[in-house]
């Protein structure tokens, strides 16, 4: 089954917002097995929204259209879709009450604008919105199905939610079933190496997307079948087949961070980390408390910015600062045990590079990044080169101090 | 002049990546006074970017299309556009070259993908991109001209200030002019309130937008006028005036972020600030030192998660928190203090709060902060509402502090 997306506001083309919308409907539409085959965006100008109409691909069976309604948009697209549809406006005496319910709820009352809003073609089937005051209308021809929809997100969602994504798992006739895998610090294209084999394995029925983020890579693989328990029995031996070649470089198998499984691995093991940070200044520490009820397992952390706070707060050896300089081996170990001593805490992990774009030698060029982490009987050190752009320097770095303090923690019993 | 956006990829279909650099080009082109007629997002189909190339509209006089290059994707766009282009691909070796030289900075050796990113189409200008290995390209056709470029947003950004937005600057018939002033804080409908006065009285050839960000909002005043020097002549009394009603609440009137003006000032001043921080769990450090060269006056930070840190190495009175809680006056303002001194600091900032979702009562519910600053002869502190998002509790304190810091630095002399 195929959709197609009119986002109605000039408001997205003038990049003053950013149409989230879209990638939410895009998820929905993915996970039921629908196909979004094209979004388009255009202004608030009924040519605009008339040439996106008369351009809908034959295939498609739904058109999700969101945006040009309400009051301070003159109903563009209501009035639009009217005369498209061929209809004429008629006052409905449950939508205005309706309406004035919400503004009673704000103390209000509506004005003749908002009487408008009422006026629905009789040609479209009107959908309640319990969010606000524009309703959905939905209309039909030749089997296939208009939506519009405000542009307001959590009113748009709504409206999916109750009136139309239902409807289209009633019609969709896949059966569709995901798994998800997490890695992080492999590089796609030699991810895409390591798992060829194991992918030209693959069923048919299966399919495998790579959707990479700085530092992130997440696997997503498909069954595309006829029953839930076909997919179930394509998914079941491909799933073991992956984690057989990845093993505990899948650091999540649904969509959990890094930070949330070292924090609930830290949980578990009633443990505790504390961070000595140079180059990513204060992104890891950042970065574990943005978990909430990360207070029960982090302790707190050091932002050694200055090489003599480097010594003072966490007892790094002035001799090596000065024979190895602050990026090297011996200071980012020392970091690493600094904080855990000086916080008490079973876990420290450090940090110590050249982020750039100044501060880069032959022998340490920009990009040099020194990572450790220091536990009970366990301590580690390496060092990487994260590239010349500053702010993915630290997003990489970040991720792989904790990726690896992932990989020294007690691993949960995994749940199929 | 018209421009449309063609972006491939089908994982902005799916809703595993949001479009960001739509709204990127969106502000750029705006600025320009280039109108953006429409974008349209297509699936990394052949089929489909060969119908969004076919309905160009007739007036658009740049296609910018993104995505859909790159060793991964077959280089799909590239070979969609030689086709459409009737052109034959050839091997450039500078290309080759530039591209060997991006793997030696990481240490690799291109594959033979790679080798295939340096062969473009005989019919079209490449585009060097010094970011990537994907080169940009340049097609012309009665006037109009299509641009190639890769998905990454750093990349396409750099393509477009280098290649693109010059070009469309030269053409431009329009002259357009901006001003835009940065404010923290006050939320936009009452800045509207504030400002609405003085936007009543804007000349003709005036215009004035509010692009909002958690936190931040941007005014851009723009003036579309027939000379330069006659929207100097319209934006000179119109700053003067919008200065005059928010006075140093602007705390830019560039694109510099509070940070960058934060670690402007204090450079200037040769002082220096260290950072004490609790429920921002170390962003606020991680803000200071995302901009290049901070390492001359940030020195450092401690990241006070636990009310045992807090107290040993913030020298925060046990006594007062256990009487008045950690997230109170005393301690935030303890914390300030207890920053700059241990890390013998000019200014100290701190912050504790109950980000959430958990740990709010009837006193201190959900977005309760303190914050402070602590400097030369100055001590403040005050309590905010952030309302009920962790994540925007914590970066609107982060830009809260980080602006209070700001007032209390010496100014620069503005430049005019």
């Amino acid at each position: 089954m195929q959709a197609e997306i009119i986002a109605i506001g000039t408001e997205l083309l003038l990049g003053q917002t950013i149409d989230t919308n879209s990638a939410w409907i895009g998820e929905r539409l993915a996970e039921l097995g629908v196909t979004l085959r094209r979004k388009t965006v255009v202004a608030d100008i009924p040519d605009d929204v008339r040439a996106a109409l008369n351009s809908v691909l034959p295939e498609t069976r739904w058109v999700l259209i969101t945006g040009g309604l309400g009051p301070t948009k003159d109903d563009l697209t209501k009035s639009v879709l009217n005369e498209y549809f061929g209809g004429t406006l008629a006052f409905h005496p449950d939508v205005y009450a309706h309406i004035e319910a919400m503004f009673a709820r704000m103390g209000r009352v509506p004005g003749p604008l908002n009487r408008g809003q009422a006026e629905l073609p009789n040609v479209c089937e009107p959908l309640v919105n319990s969010k606000g005051t524009a309703p959905g209308m939905m209309f039909h021809r030749d089997g296939v199905r208009f939506v519009s929809m405000p542009g307001v997100p959590y009113e748009m969602k709504h409206l999916m939610e109750v009136h139309v994504l239902p409807r289209m798992r009633a019609e969709s006739d896949a059966h569709i079933a995901h798994r998800f895998f997490m890695v992080q610090g492999i590089p796609e294209s030699e991810l895409a190496a390591r798992i060829g084999d194991w992918e030209s394995t693959l069923s048919k029925g299966l399919s495998l997307a790579y959707l990479p983020s700085p530092g992130i890579v997440k696997l997503r693989l498909t069954a595309r079948t006829e029953s839930a328990d076909e997919a179930e029995r394509l998914l079941e031996p491909a799933t073991e087949g992956l984690r057989s070649v990845l093993g505990s470089d899948i650091f999540s198998e649904d969509w959990k961070t890094i930070e949330e499984v070292v924090g609930e691995r830290l949980a578990a093991a009633g443990q505790t980390v504390a961070t000595a940070e140079s180059c990513t200044g204060g992104s890891i520490a950042a970065l574990l408390t943005r978990v909430p009820g990360s207070s029960r397992y982090m302790l707190g952390g050091i932002v050694a910015y200055a090489n003599e706070i480097k010594v003072r707060t966490l007892g790094v050896n002035e001799a090596d600062l000065l024979m190895h300089g602050a990026v090297s081996e011996s200071v980012v170990r020392a970091m690493a045990r600094g904080a855990r001593k000086r916080f008490g805490a079973d876990w420290g992990v450090a940090s110590s590079g050249v982020a750039g774009p100044d501060g880069g030698s032959a022998e340490k060029p920009v990009g040099t990044v020194w990572l450790a982490v220091s536990g009970p009987g366990i301590e580690w050190a390496a060092r990487f080169q994260m590239g010349d752009h500053r702010e993915r320097t630290v997003r990489k770095s970040v991720l792989e101090v904790l990726n690896r303090l992932r990989g020294f923690l007690p691993e949960e019993p995994v749940k199929y």
